[in-house]
């Protein structure tokens, strides 16, 4: 553990000085709303000495100036709704939550550009623009409740990344605040540019350890104006799977394809409390296409049933109505909550392979469950060969057994997506949950280059210690 | 100047057992060649003390080694086509070309993706990719004569991106020669990846000097099957820029917009010994759209076609055959070169504003051209808010006043750029070029932390040195 000093109560009331006093947090039971995210807090959690609420980019180059003079690490927090662990301040320290920086802060429709502050609700943002006719597409699955400044730090993927790529494509300026407490503006309203090195690019996806996202000049496109649905069924999970890069090679481009195994499918309905007909089918994949044109995105529907039909698809829906489709993307978006309610005990995973490898994946999986008796129900965002396999602990197996075991299967279900070609995160990240397998599996010599970046930057070691890695 | 060693007769014949006797360069007639790109010789030249062809990554790592030992400087380099002076041993030392590496490893049709190695002519990877119906959008307007390699080490932009987004969107992986020499991978067939810091993406840009891409995974997409071109003629620039937002904020979506000033038309035109019937017009908009729908796409053409004539088009063409509209294409991407042949002395400029701002460029380029007594001729990718504004010395002009009077105009040219929002590179990027404007329009904050990054990667300097910044 790095060596860090305490928060002090001077150091509390300077926090209070530059941010109020009403924004400053040091009480016990209320410091442990700041102490965790979606990762299971019995493992991961972590109380905070003190959070922090700055107002404005000043106030948080304050803060972090601070801290970075007493040497006392900084945690930033958007919503909280990680799964990798990237907010959870595990030394300590101080937790600098955006919540009250969650302004709209211009949407420049000449421009397609909005300006937002980081802890802007993803959603928020989204209906901002949608209402102008414009649309933000980088957004992920859970933008009820994550925050755009997350969106950031973890690259966020989501269930338009097929056609739409993921947050960062549409991320062209940021105003950050270093882990030395500069602020500092990168890019801006360009579509375009080579001013020296993308620092904003390398800022996406850091996980917070390399400075603090204040605002984001987000690039919209035209809001689509058609779309279409297929829901998709199969016998099995594989015959789902296989069928991925048969339609993308194909030459369509869904803006998504969503995989759910028959566990997930069941687990989330049962949730919902929700009832879908064919919920006792093997798999589904869920296919949306949207464009402009109607008629061509109901012949690419047509084509894309035909297509799944030709190979094992036990039947093709075409949603016809809104509510209906509306029904079965609820049930997609709500599966991993699901699972953290009737299987606590579990791992979501996020591993990432290239398009063609994702139809060997699913006998691994099923290899690795009966290996390690797990239950690993697979979903996910097929079209990008990002499977969201969990794994799920059996309410019989004593826990020591499950931590080995989960252990064990990790490390196995891991060297195998390396060995296809793959990540072990495509979206969620690696935080503190995967930063042990992260430094087996990286090479020394990448590893080396993040760890010179982060020393450079951030020579105390301040800002989100011991996320990506210690 | 930091303090190099010079090149040995030892280092010289280390070099040969490394890549052969036959890919090392001496003589000083031959390395007259590498001393160059497009930019002015006369002004950026400076000769390698040898030049150094190797055939594969552990030939370049190796060379690396020796020069990081030995504290000589390394340039890297592809076709020599740059326009920043990138590609310029500034130090002399040694170039190292990757003329020699340029196979196209892989196409692999399942997963949309080419695997390259650097030193490929762009033009004959987007032919392989098209003959198997595949399309590489992120090519530059060069793309006859430059290299893959070079377009990433600028991340090049082009006539397409407007749609399809520049280089780097269709950069997956790459393989790096780390400025100390070792070999690593970066990113993969992968559409998604959050595992660890974007090194990728820092590296995309960097103008060779965070190390040397030997080769690439360069995502593909569907070849669209349709296009369509509208060529429309204006009594002035001005009228011309003026509808470039108009079209975009239209939710139109054109694979281009080309911007072209009369100056620059006749200057290509008489290159090229080419004659437009409509050479003449005071500016042209060069506007393609492409997609996979013939119907759409004549649509949106009548639909921009009525936009431009509702705002003050002299004349819209729609283009009725390829070979007209190749004709028309071949005098846009000629006209940086026909500048060169005609008017030698001149300085290529590259500003980037928001789109939003481009029609108030236009009377600052002609109160600059009056001010120092310059034609600046002005063309660019309209689209993306990338404009080629060309400083032309008048013949009568003495050289000193030229000089004074480039220097004056680029400096105030550039502040009106910053002041737009804008950035002084869109696609060209800084180079020797730009360095010293960089630093005085550079937020210094902004440039630590580039200097941060390049002295943690490269502490004894010898990759690319005097690029970006000295």
């Amino acid at each position: 553990m790095p060596a860090y000093n305490p928060v002090t109560p001077e150091l509390v009331k300077a926090l209070a000085d530059i941010a109020g006093k009403g924004n400053v947090v040091t009480d016990a039971e209320k410091l442990e709303t700041y102490s965790h995210d979606e990762t299971d807090a019995s493992v991961y959690g972590h109380n905070p000495e003190v959070a922090v609420l700055p107002q404005t980019a000043e106030q948080v180059a304050q803060i972090v100036k601070l801290a970075n003079r007493e040497r006392v690490p900084v945690t930033p927090r958007g919503a909280g709704s990680g799964l990798s662990g990237g907010a959870i301040p595990e030394y300590g320290g101080i937790v600098l939550s955006l919540e009250k920086m969650n302004r709209l802060l211009e949407l420049d429709k000449a421009n397609m550009v909005a300006v937002v502050e980081a802890g802007i609700v993803t959603n928020d943002l989204a209906n901002a623009v949608q209402a102008e006719g414009l649309f933000f597409a980088g957004y992920p699955m859970s933008l009820q409740t994550c925050v755009i400044g997350g969106n950031i730090a973890e690259n966020a993927g989501g269930g338009k990344a097929v056609k739409y790529g993921v947050t960062g494509r549409y991320i062209i300026g940021l105003e950050l605040v270093t882990p030395q407490g500069e602020i500092v503006q990168l890019g801006g309203k360009l579509v375009k540019d080579v001013t020296g090195y993308d620092l904003k690019s390398l800022v996406i996806g850091s996980e917070g350890t390399l400075g603090i996202v204040t605002k984001a000049v987000v690039k919209l496109i035209g809001y689509p104006s058609s779309k279409g649905d297929l829901l998709v069924l199969f016998k099995t999970a594989k015959e789902a799977i296989d069928l991925v890069p048969i339609i993308l090679s194909k030459g369509l481009t869904p803006t998504s394809i969503e995989f759910m195994d028959q566990l997930s499918i069941q687990t989330s309905c049962r949730y919902l409390n929700e009832s879908l007909p064919y919920e006792n089918a093997g798999a589904m994949l869920l296919i949306e296409l949207d464009g402009n044109n109607a008629a061509q995105i109901e012949a690419d529907l047509i084509e894309t049933g035909k297509l799944c039909e030709a190979n094992g698809a036990l039947e093709v829906y075409v949603a016809e109505d809104r509510n209906n489709i509306e029904r079965i993307w609820n049930v997609r978006r709500n599966i991993a909550e699901a699972f953290k309610v009737f299987s606590p005990t579990q791992s979501l995973e996020d591993i990432v392979v290239p398009c063609s490898r994702i139809p060997e994946m699913i006998p691994e999986l099923e290899r690795l469950g009966k290996k390690y008796r797990l239950q690993i129900p697979c979903y996910g965002h097929a079209g990008d060969g990002n499977l969201h396999a969990t794994l799920v602990k059996d309410p019989a197996m004593p826990q020591d057994v499950w931590k080995k075991n989960e252990e064990l299967c990790l490390e196995e279900l891991y060297q195998i997506t390396v060995k296809f070609g793959g990540k072990i995160s495509g979206e969620h990240g690696i935080g503190i949950k995967r930063r042990e397998h992260l430094k087996k599996l990286i090479d020394p010599v990448e590893l080396g280059l993040m760890r010179a970046i982060k020393n450079a930057w951030d020579p105390n070691n301040i800002m989100n210690p011991g996320k990506i890695f210690v």
